[in-house]
């Protein structure tokens, strides 16, 4: 049902009498409820935005949007942002393949400014827009909504910093509701929840700032009394910032939010609206419930269990039962996770071993420089990130890692087409970031049985950084296909070896891709060798000169991007060699990757079997 | 003349009395003389080492070191912890091939702890120092020492987050000499320099704690009043993020220091310890100046003139004047560098248009993202950033101006062998993790003149994120061997096109390179065609198929990795064209590269061109 446009009237208005505040709640009640029944249907981000409705509702009502630009920190809390603006019945396509995003996006909206799927860029942005909005003599304010998780990055900070001391206008919500995506982590969410402010700072105060007034000095006494009083609340962090700061007002009482915006709006300076939020408000089976319900899979919304389960164990979890059976072994090892502890399984760990394995917050440049000291004490830490989230540490790879040769080992989830969540969460480049690294190690394991290899492999190599990466919900190769064996250093394993000039190439998760392809082309009569890389650095060279000697047309399968991928490694040695062999590359072209179901995604791409089998035919 | 040994057997010792101390402080002016007279002559980072003298002194009196470990931030204040620790004579080497590094090396002594030449890792790794400590139990604590000007990167702030949760036991000297290399910025070093703590708040505590003392409750509000007046100190920021805090300290006076350290140590808990040090201490022509006594070219130590002065511009220089022409023109250009204002040449922007320049600390993360909403607000943001340290900003170039296809311009400074700062800032990987980002533009000029052109052409193009880089000192070809041409999108020039099957093939600074192996061969007879790239990204297809028809052998220069390179995105190139050449490429193999003279390290990696033309003479 569409949503009555007497609402988006109401939000116009210039004052809000109560019936006015009686029909906003009513608007959030279908908000929550829009919200529920799409994301139980298509999955999507819920707890966040359920506990942001009414700071959305409220953000509406006080600004001029998009006059006055809203920049929502990752963006996944939006979504009553885009009910809100023209987007109440296409929600309904919500992550679906050229449906909604699950994140703001120009291209969908003019009313969306900015796409964010990475954690922690909104203030940053908000001084970008300031500055401009300064120049330009513009009266318009940007308005920032950030989670309390968001805080913890560096970048937050690095925005703040210049902020505070610049002294642009710029509201900033702080969406606080005490544990991010998952447990609350660090010195500012423990900061935060310190809300010793309220009465009894009032009384306090109250009662020396009588004393004070009858002594001589008295008001520049009462000044510097003031101030220290003014200190301890919350907002101390932001004032010593250079920031103002109103709070903690309740985030879902609309007048409340209603008057603090408008303060704020007036003030015409860096603001921080500090509002306690219950993440998953307003569907009680999620309500300040932890991370499992951050992000879901479609779910029975009457009893919130998942629709689907899938029977296979996923990567991720193979993962963690690994480590977890080598934790237990070996009391050396150790590991890091940036605020994703159940996404990548490391909460296993973090539950069984609290003394040896760490959730960092999102702070994934931190992960990685610590990772590094602790090898150099002689501990073995796995840094257990998400693809596109590790190209935060990229420098720190580099500089803390890779240059001191420190055996780091990174277990890169993620990797490939992650489907609905689309461009910013692709895990795509890690192989030709990391590849650039001198010395740094790269592999990959094919299937169940063979990332359980890896793990071992990473736990007892020592000589330098390495990496492995593994795909989101499940291998293509069925684990019973091909026996699995340990990684050797550099060494590739020859899985099929035909007599035929055509070599079908697999890294990772592409091997279950190349195999699908011989199948079909068995089934055509054209025999195909089939090769598992494992390694892309260092490369198995003498057996790649072995095999360049009969087969001369290579086919690559990888799930990365093409530039500085598995098929340009594969070129640069072929030239290097001399080899006389065509090489061809099914890795993903040079452009950002939408989101739709991964397999939708990978079809339109053409890497279906039947696709990359017509390719492969018109290239023999 | 070698150090007496009498002073690090005072270093030693566990109590210090009068005469110890008159001791110590000649130890520090020998040591000052020491990194005068070797910089002097060596170049080097002066002014930062010169005011952590008493600092380090210090740390050697109270800890056990390498036991505790001393982890120096960016590590260029280290030269006394060098001095202190066997190296003292070797530090003639400074900063030479094969000579003692100018930053923290632990291959050089066990007492450097890590390799740092890019700022605020150290909290990061004392963390990891921490945790292993935790773990084997042992009773040994980091001694982190980081100057404020570090304080403004999010990685430090990351570190703080976790650290002041935790409370990991760790020592950290906060060096505040109120200025970082430049200007200081941000509200932290604001906030720093607010010294209201000292007598004021005694006095006022002491008034106001006698009244109180005499209310009902007394206790109970002493205690409260306590808690908020100690909150008026320097170590607020500190203390709310969890951590303990003793300061401001006089950093030059030994007593203070030894006595402030051993507090410290004694705590086990992680705690800052607040130093004010001046700047270039004990050299009074560098004493409190700012940048331009940073980092330092030999000098006459009696009137601090540089020895050599280069009669050519720069290209840093270059492309500082060219950008202040157009910023003449044009209103809707602006900037941003990340603390390197006169590194990068927009120190003369800053001066001349304040309110569109704007250095914003060390915080390049933050430098990209706020680059990408002034781009979409209408203007034309350059960011001016070296090579080494806009690997900081990896995802932020990606996720913020990539996804959002912003005509973002990144000037790439710094870009190839740097020299004497060695592996942490060699400029060599820009090229291989930006030219995976989809829709990016790369070129580079080849000389001065084509250096303007280059930042012309940036300022026009509007289509897409680009980045251009350009070496330190000078370029290696001479600007007036080839008139130059503007750029246009994505074609290159050819610069002499002979009946040959020699094709060299320059990009950026590699064309005189190449233009050098010509002469050369040219003197034996042996004609070759000479191609500047201009571009890596896009590449000039149709050009480049057709050099192919005739020229078979193509060799590439430029001063970048061969991961991820030039030669590999051609070999990469002529795979997926059926070209049937063989391509050479001259960039650096997959190693760390170490410090030294420029040529030198150039040599030694091959790169003269008696070695290149040797080696394309071997290839033909």
């Amino acid at each position: 049902m569409p949503l009555d446009s007497k609402y988006l009237e109401i939000l116009r208005q210039e004052e809000f009498d109560e019936e006015d505040f009686v029909s906003l709640n009513h608007l959030a009640q279908k908000v929550r409820n829009r919200i529920l029944e799409v994301v139980s249907k298509n999955g999507g981000h819920l707890s966040s935005t359920l506990g942001a409705v009414e700071l959305i509702i409220g953000m509406h009502c006080v600004f001029d949007n998009p006059r006055d630009p809203f920049i929502f920190d990752v963006s996944h809390q939006a979504y009553t942002h885009k009910l809100l603006t023209g987007r109440w019945d296409s929600f309904e396509t919500l992550r679906q393949k050229g449906g909604i995003s699950g994140f703001t996006k120009p291209s969908e909206s003019n009313q969306d400014y900015f796409i964010a799927g990475h954690s922690s860029t909104s203030i940053s942005l908000g001084v970008g827009v300031a500055k401009a909005f300064c120049l330009k003599g513009a009266s318009n304010i940007p308005v920032v909504l950030i989670g309390d998780g968001a805080m913890s990055a560096g970048l937050a900070y690095e925005a703040l910093n210049e902020l505070g001391d610049r002294k642009y206008p710029m509201v900033i919500i702080l969406n606080d509701n005490e544990m991010s995506i998952a447990k609350p982590i660090g010195a500012i969410s423990k900061y935060l929840s310190q809300t010793i402010a309220g009465k009894f700072t009032q009384n306090i105060k109250n009662k020396i700032g009588n004393i004070i007034n009858n002594m001589p000095n008295a008001t520049y006494l009462a000044k510097r009394f003031e101030e220290s009083i003014k200190l301890i609340t919350p907002g101390m962090l932001f004032e010593e910032l250079g920031l103002d700061y109103i709070g903690p007002i309740n985030g879902h009482n609309l007048k409340e939010i209603i008057e603090a915006l408008r303060l704020a709006k007036s003030i015409q300076k860096p603001i921080v609206v500090h509002a306690q939020t219950l993440k998953g408000k307003g569907y009680p089976i999620a309500e300040g419930h932890l991370e499992q319900w951050h992000g879901v899979s479609p779910f029975d919304r009457q009893n919130g269990i998942a629709l689907a389960k899938n029977s296979r164990k996923s990567p991720t979890q193979i993962f963690s039962q690994t480590l977890l059976e080598i934790a237990k072994e070996d009391s050396k090892v150790v590991g890091i996770t940036a605020a994703m502890p159940s996404g990548t399984g490391l909460d296993l760990l973090i539950k069984t071993f609290p003394e040896r394995f760490w959730d960092v917050a999102i702070a994934e440049q931190h992960a990685t420089t610590q990772a590094s000291s602790l090898a150099k004490e002689g501990f073995k830490p796995f840094v257990v990130i998400y693809s596109t989230f590790l190209q935060r540490a990229f420098d720190q790879i580099i500089h803390d890692v890779g240059i001191m040769q420190m055996p780091v080992k990174f277990a890169i989830d993620r990797a490939g087409i992650v489907g609905e969540d689309g461009e910013t969460h692709q895990g795509v480049f890690d192989i030709a970031y990391l590849n650039m690294i001198p010395h740094f190690v790269l592999f990959a394991p094919r299937d169940q049985a063979t990332l359980e290899s890896a793990v071992h492999f990473a736990h007892h190599f020592s000589n330098a950084p390495c990496a492995f990466r593994y795909p989101r919900k499940s291998f293509k190769l069925d684990e019973n296909l091909f026996a699995p064996t340990p990684f050797a250093l550099g060494k590739l394993e020859i899985l099929r070896n035909s007599q035929s000039e055509i070599l079908l190439l697999g890294y990772g998760n592409g091997v279950g891709r190349a195999y699908e392809c011989l199948l079909e082309l068995e089934k055509q009569n054209i025999l195909c060798s089939l090769v598992d890389l494992r390694f892309v650095k260092p490369l198995d060279k003498e057996t790649l000169l072995t095999l360049s000697k009969n087969h001369k047309k290579w086919f690559i399968f990888s799930d990365s991007a093409k530039i500085g991928g598995v098929g340009q490694i594969l070129s640069a040695f072929a030239q290097e060699n001399n080899l006389q062999i065509k090489i061809h590359s099914f890795e993903f072209e040079d452009d950002f990757i939408a989101h739709g179901k991964a397999e939708e995604i990978e079809e339109q791409l053409g890497l279906d079997t039947s696709h990359l089998t017509q390719q492969i035919l018109q290239h023999i």
